[in-house]
């Protein structure tokens, strides 16, 4: 199973509304499902902003230390960002309880 | 029990290292344990901006929405912030697996 394939298959988990590969840049280079109506890429960039402050925080903290994943999470929606070196996913689901409410 | 004792009790979990309660200007308003040596001020400082920073992106996505819960994962520590209207609490801890592997 490739990348390609394992991403497919992340936003078929229910409550997942979108996931986003992003580049170094910010800017979003495959997006699953590809039509969704999501996050808008200016939504994207300041989700990659955040993303940075939040490296510079870690490292801030400890020099030796990095980044691993953020979660951001609000009363109906759950983003979660997982930054690596050349690219970034970011997954934007409902939130844990809007989901559960759903069962 | 009152909010005091449930911020000294948060600490005694297995891998807390500091619990930060901050004002609505990101500074220290009471820090558990008093003494500990986690977060600086300035640390507190970036990590309230960035709460605010993430809030301004959950309003951008739904004006109706709001910023619950914010966790930045590194690879050894966590920083788990959760707003609210007057104040910001802050945990400082060790991450997950970290935890676990010392059990």
């Amino acid at each position: 199973m490739d990348c390609y394939d394992i991403m497919k298959r992340i936003t078929t988990h229910r409550g997942v509304k979108q996931l986003v590969v992003i580049n170094k840049e910010g800017l979003p280079l495959r997006t699953f499902p590809a039509e969704s109506g999501g996050l808008e890429d200016s939504q994207i960039q300041s989700l990659h902003e955040l993303a940075g402050a939040a490296r510079r925080m870690v490292r801030d903290v400890d020099p030796t230390d990095d980044l691993m994943f953020l979660r951001v999470c609000s009363k109906t929606d759950e983003i979660l960002v997982s930054p690596d070196m050349s690219f970034t996913v970011v997954v934007f689901q409902e939130n844990y309880e809007k989901q559960a409410a759903t069962v």
